[in-house]
């Protein structure tokens, strides 16, 4: 019985989507991202909204992403960016065996998305709900603070992990979904901090090598080259504001 | 073969700690809490901080909690809050069945795991790294907004899942390991920001029967009235500041 994976997420910009993404690309697995079809064919931002309510097809989601997996009759819907992408490393192969080691995963892509979340924080200190031009000089402050203590701090956890590890993959020996987050993680921290990005990447050699080495897979070098891959922004979790590029040193 | 389980975590403050102690609770599993085993017997902070490392226990975990199994031989440690909760709930049977009803709890456990992080944010808003006495200002902004804006939305979007299940139950038509989370996040925010609080709560009665039906739990109960159970004070995630205490309504 074919299944059929519906990705829900806004049209505009990669986000918290670009992670779920990667994995279907990289697995080389057909999905639909509904957000960015023409809005007469059921996507756009309306779409995305709408979907999260899903009447008739279990609980309310509260935010996109959203994964729709439509199998044996059944439409099923998770959401979450760090359950989606375990869900479908698991599904494909990209995770290890073992309930346990799953758990290691997950617990190095909750880690991932720990920090896409402090990312957005960096412009977004006073309140999600309110606009980035009401907490600029918060924003600054917050940067400030991020790129002095906690950025170093997350690169070199990371670092230690590569170490820990083989030296080259985050998880088990080989490639998984978490490698694919943290490549995504160092892309857009290189895109949003510029300045302390490549400060603090030059103590981070293994780091730098993954971050390489994801992007030379075959199947993600012709996703990136492709017009599928959303450019950064300034919208959702990764922006660039010259005024944040905040050096981490005075 | 008999497994052992360590929990680390800080020792004097609820924090994430509390939310994987519910569960062992709950279904009656012993468990060591290591953070508050004297220090002569390997407890306390130093212990704490020291095992996150891990040395020879494979990759290094950022920050509490975390959970070490031993079994059959082997140490193996995981950490994240609510994916030591998804893991624990789906061994002692307090999770659905099937990998996508798994995938649908957890979506639950991270939306209640976001919200303990904006609840620290409102009184950290300017940097995790910082002290309280340094950002209050940005806090009472930042909580200000949160208990206008988010924190009903929070609210409403909880109560809307209770009443998309069965009205009492999370997921699955039955209790689970996302109910004892949600339980202790609302108690959480009583003890945060009781006036905005009860003001919410008054527009969700599913989520405050859920409260006292988890309160009543036979092994829970017993738990919360014995000095396992620690108070919410002035550190970790919830926090009870005066001047945090902010209204809803002008």
């Amino acid at each position: 019985m074919a299944t059929t994976y519906e990705l829900l997420y806004w049209p505009v910009l990669p986000g918290r989507g670009e992670f779920p993404r990667l994995i279907f690309e990289d697995a080389g697995v057909a999905y639909v991202d509904v957000g960015r079809l023409p809005e007469e064919q059921g996507g756009g931002f309306e779409a995305i909204r709408g979907g999260m309510g899903g009447q008739g097809e279990g609980f309310p989601v509260f935010a996109p992403p959203m994964l729709i997996v439509e199998e044996d009759g059944r439409r099923e819907r998770i959401a979450q960016m760090p359950n989606i992408c375990h869900f479908l490393g698991v599904r494909f192969g990209l995770a290890p065996e073992g309930a346990l080691a799953q758990a290691q995963a997950l617990t190095l892509m909750l880690t991932v998305a720990d920090v896409t979340t402090e990312l957005h924080d960096c412009h977004h200190p006073l309140g999600k709900g309110l606009y980035y031009e009401d907490q600029k000089e918060a924003a600054v402050e917050h940067t400030t603070a991020f790129v002095r203590g906690r950025l170093p701090r997350w690169l070199r956890y990371f670092e230690a992990v590569l170490e820990r590890g083989d030296g080259a993959h985050c998880i088990g020996g080989r490639h998984s979904y978490v490698d694919l987050a943290l490549f995504q993680l160092l892309e857009g921290i290189a895109w949003a901090l510029p300045t302390a990005f490549a400060h603090h990447m030059a103590d981070a050699p293994k780091l730098a090598a993954l971050r390489e080495r994801v992007a030379k897979r075959e199947r993600v070098a012709a996703y990136l080259a492709s017009p599928r891959r959303l450019a950064f922004n300034e919208h959702g979790i990764f922006r660039r504001y010259p005024e944040l590029d905040i050096a981490p040193e005075d």
